[in-house]
């Protein structure tokens, strides 16, 4: 586990140190001042040089990894549906989620392979029922998200949950701020998603129609949110399968999302030759 | 963990003694020869009396709960849906879990609570890519499910997520039955849903359009499935919903699920009252 210093310099200690102050997961569980504690000893840990390490997500086995569709008013249109007065929810399973700088597979049954990028809000308080003044008190920090989804098997039935969930197009990191380095909610932050250098997604997080509070709030009347527990807040206008011609990534792309003080997400694209295997372990 | 013998007698280990064996999780992630084991050890652990017992679902926190909506013909039709060509899929997070004789939760945000049995497949193996001629072999056993669903929320989005993920609302249990000791693929099995004894629910899970070995062969054409993953395999018509009048379960109802060879699924519902103490924990 590393940190990100203010000199663009990193620092962290290998998970074989005594002295490892224990995964993310482990430190949102625990709470705001383990988190506190574990960013300063990183801090004088051993220098890590980025390129030479690999990313995971920073949670790889979330307990839920709810996503919102729909949170963007011209991405709403541009799918065709009316701009929502709920929030449309679905999940993803951590076995979709790869880390910055893995490979998003595009698998051998479809090419509709398209890109997301989102914002994230990681739970780092339990509750229920929670009052929008309080939710933003449940926000342990923020990451980036590309929620890639193959577009025909989003629709092949009413329900987008495989389309959501290929292994490896869920991408996750690299970075998670923690809320008090942000504006409260994430809000007015630019997001923007750049295929092979080309932007092709850009907005401010203001522009969502759930806010993070508002989001908390909403499906918390529902469901008990837990520390660790991911929301992925929502992409904006520009996807490719809205687009004329439609756009889609193939073998060899790089996508990037690149969240306002946060950082960049960046992953290679690359063919699934998995079921010429036939994995059955 | 208990065991249920052939003589209607339950016997089993605490988790605090020496011989515990593991959760179900920990024996099926082991495989098959670790269940059979713990299952000959159980059967000489000591005398469990059923009624004395909290019941917990065989597993608490599923990697995945996939969840298959309109797999009977006549429930999709029954729900206005055309019996699809493609499993409609959608997912529950372990926090709308509960076992056998805990109350299924009406919220206080809705009155339309309704039932779904379901049969339940366990996955024991991973795989990916797995042919149909091979699922059957990725499954470790069976057990049922009342996939309890709030149908003003299942609606609210284009997406069913928060409707099927209520607190409180996935009764899961309470039996395990090895994949051996019933037909491949739990196909013939009766399955029934009663509401304060009448029967409202009840047909052959013969009767799915997908069945076990099409849907793992189907999921895992995009997604890992691993040991521990649970395939919730759909309801029979007669939901409360699509009745004339309308039937929802309310405060003090008891409502069961049983399948055959598998056992009996046995809920009270209550009144969820969580929100006037709003829990910000």
């Amino acid at each position: 586990m590393a940190i990100a210093l203010p000199a663009g310099e990193f620092r962290g200690i290998d998970e074989s140190d005594a002295m490892f102050p224990g995964t993310l997961g482990d430190l949102i569980a625990e709470g705001a001042q383990a988190l506190q504690a574990a960013g300063e000893r990183l801090a004088s840990g051993r220098r890590i040089d980025p390129r030479s390490v690999e990313w995971l997500p920073p949670l790889s086995a979330p307990g839920k990894i709810i996503c919102v569709g729909l949170n963007y008013v011209d991405h709403s249109i541009e799918s065709g549906f009316v701009p929502p007065t709920y929030p449309t929810l679905f999940a993803r399973f951590s076995t979709s989620l790869i880390g910055h700088g893995a490979a998003i597979r595009r698998p051998e049954a479809s090419i509709q392979l398209d890109y997301e990028g989102e914002m994230v809000a990681i739970i780092g308080k339990a509750g229920r029922h929670i009052a929008p003044g309080q939710a933003l008190s449940h926000v342990a920090g923020y990451s980036i998200f590309n929620d890639a989804s193959i577009r025909d098997f989003q629709t092949k039935s009413p329900q987008w949950t495989v389309g959501k969930n290929f292994d490896g197009t869920g991408s996750f990191g690299p970075i998670f701020v923690t809320a008090d380095e942000l504006p409260p909610g994430g809000k007015g932050l630019r997001i923007q998603t750049r295929l092979n250098g080309e932007v092709v997604q850009n907005a401010s997080t203001s522009d969502m129609i759930f806010d993070v509070a508002s989001l908390i709030s909403i499906i918390s009347e529902a469901i008990t949110l837990e520390p660790g527990d991911i929301l992925v807040t929502g992409t904006p206008s520009g996807v490719g399968m809205a687009r004329k011609p439609q756009l889609f990534m193939k073998h060899g792309d790089v996508c990037e999302v690149e969240l306002e003080d946060v950082g960049i997400l960046s992953n290679v694209v690359a063919d699934d030759v998995l079921s010429a295997q036939a994995v059955n372990q």
